[in-house]
């Protein structure tokens, strides 16, 4: 099983998410690519912390959009964001090279990762660009989503991931965020409820139902100290349940 | 000898320059990245018609300011100059890649250009940020420059380029912008120049005397109709005195 | 009657559009505010010249998305938008008032133009942002809008436009431009559509039939050579069919 | 006596200093316009605050460069910045006038702050703007510079500042940052220089001679929890003397 969270999101004199604490929880790290977060020479030392941390890379693409940190949809013409996606993800190669390590993977972030749940034009032009970056590069996302459909479609890794901290449906979806139960608080529960997830492939639905989920990474957050607290718990939970953690993509040659 | 233009300078619904008459003088284009100039999709075209046309690709790096177009000099700290050129030379790699190429050769853009003629601190930035990338990378740049004689000490390999429409001092230097002769208008003139240059290594100083000048490339422009009337006139001159033209830089592997 | 077009939209190095000959035709500018379009001093200079012409200045208010020039729907948070366009009146405002002028009214750009025809929170942002500015201020839009509705509840005046170079239907809606018969291209054509729209009220649709459409303004465009010479023809045509031209909106004291 | 700090200076999902403890310590603060920092829902915001706190707005105008935080020194054309000072002038206007105020003074930021102490042409470039802006608008500044220097000669109100946790030379300048006995750090010797020098117009020079330093307005910070404590504790100090505070501008008309 592998731990993912986001990191390298500061950008020149902000500073966002505790990113040292991260590197101790997680086995890959989504690190921002500029484009909705994260100053180059942010970056360059993220890659360079996660290096040696041992925690493996991965570029988290996001719509240009500084001032809205990536989170407000952008009705894009797909050859553009085609053409964004291969600049982040060129950009952040170039950064992880001088830190000794290469994009392993990729995550797209925020609205883009909610919009290519469904937007098809979105998640091929996505699609598109990895396979014209590195058609051998893994892409991580939401089980049933268009995007993973596509990129599988296409012939890359695809790689379904669960998030410790938000509450599903009876279906196996996530419970959308204005509706009751969509955030969990409590580590403890995230964690024993982590646990089941990736023994026995179940999770407990809002209305108590128990669904069948299947994931190979888990998405964990670390932009709040009481997110740090839940990181750790998960991890802590896992490693005493005797789970053995480890990257799902090694580092491209 | 190599003869070499900016290119991809359009941003958006800005267009900029003659790309499609300059990739038929040119053997070396140097592309923008993104941050004086360039959108992704402007670059990933401007690549994909290099290809096309035969032409390799340099990355041209500049200061972040789009406001500005790279043209007005900024006192960066070299770490954070270090970190923004090693992501425009992944950026522009990974779009080269989509288009069947690689980033071959780097030449500073405007005012960057201009202060590592002299400044150490951020000229040693550049050349760490190249070395860092990939040390088999050739620079382009002023004969002379602290550019290219910390690029040589890191052990790159820099080759000195001259400048067509340029005036030159007794010294073998620039004429500056602001005195008479700094620049040259006559296509004619200018191409008899450069074959002189090529042939014998010798160029016509503003006040007549003779100079040496070693170049093994040639900067040419193309932001105006004039501009690419006079880069055709130098292709032309060149072909019919039978000078080879070629790409100091083969694409990487 | 008032003429209007888009100006101001050059932006450092790149330019764009013809003002110089969009000055001699119009009677109100659409002057960029620097979130689509616009750096600060050719807004400035768009204003100073616009007051030396004797036409008035509007602020073309937008999404703030330099590469996608404002053209690209983003799903913004409405009190963001408020923010966002209270900042872009002010600036503009400012340089019009250093060129002796103030903005005199309001017409949004672009994606967000048209999104506000049908989106009642983006409108409604809009709306409010322009009533906390200055409730004084005209507003210029699409006859039917969201926009318009939302801004006439609100107390604000509102000014109703036709454009020059697009085709109807029936119902006097445009044409949507992805259909035939959306665009225009005969400056003589459009030039008398315009003269019969101003007389006597109407105008022939696509499919022949005669629909009446009321508008205070009409807008010309100035981004092609082509586009120059149609808004020249029109205001010729204008002229010589005796219609008075005048601003709609005086210049706030 | 007059306290001021910048305030206003977070960006979109990123949050940079403690304005709320701020507006309970300061009478002026200095609102970010969106060049260095400050997104314009952020700077409403910041306004609204400020009036409810009965505290004046300024508008800390600096560099565009967000990357950089306004803290790198820019080469400007002065004509551009003219309009870079303008525009950010009006824009922060808009959103204090939305707010029920109004800008009532002018301090740069940062680099541009530093630059302007001798660089003549951008002292003057700031000077021309407010000037052309608002031209009973204050200035705040160091005293000796050249921005209150050609300030004063153009007509403008002049306001002298002195900064609570800087050490002082002999000749009454501050120490500069890298040296020994820039930076003060224990809020109780700090509040006791600044009652020292609000009552008697003098303070200890890092090599113990007394120094006069005449002075309107004092400048807290309040981007670290203890720079918090320490404007408090000026405050404070102040407070118990029996020291009047109050902005030295009143809110324009």
């Amino acid at each position: 099983m592998d731990l993912n969270s986001d990191l390298g999101e500061s950008f020149g004199a902000w500073r966002l998410g505790d990113d040292s604490a991260l590197l101790d929880v997680v086995t890959s790290a989504n690190v921002a690519c500029g484009f909705h977060a994260g100053d180059p020479r942010t970056l360059l030392d993220t890659c360079a912390r996660a290096v040696s941390a041992g925690v493996v890379i991965g570029a988290q693409v996001g719509y240009r959009d500084l001032p809205g940190f990536g989170r407000r949809f952008i009705d894009y013409d797909p050859a553009d964001l085609v053409a964004d996606i291969l600049y982040q993800l060129g950009a952040l190669d170039g950064l992880a090279r001088a830190a000794g390590a290469r994009v392993a993977y990729v995550k797209p972030h925020g609205a883009l990762y909610n919009a290519i749940v469904h937007h098809s034009a979105q998640a091929a032009a996505v699609v598109e660009a990895v396979a014209r970056f590195d058609p051998t590069l893994p892409v991580l996302g939401l089980p049933g989503s268009e995007w993973l459909r596509l990129a599988d479609e296409a012939g890359l890794r695809t790689v379904r991931e669960a998030f410790a901290d938000r509450g599903y449906t009876p279906e196996g979806t996530l419970v959308p965020r204005r509706e009751p139960g969509a955030l969990l608080h409590d580590p403890a529960e995230v964690a024993a409820r982590m646990v089941r997830l990736v023994r026995d492939g179940e999770i407990v639905a809002v209305d108590g139902t128990v669904v069948r989920v299947e994931a190979e990474s888990l998405c964990v957050h670390g932009d709040s100290p009481g997110a740090v607290e839940m990181a750790r718990a998960v991890r802590t939970a896992l490693d005493e349940a005797g789970i053995p953690l480890a990257p799902f993509a090694g580092s491209p040659a």
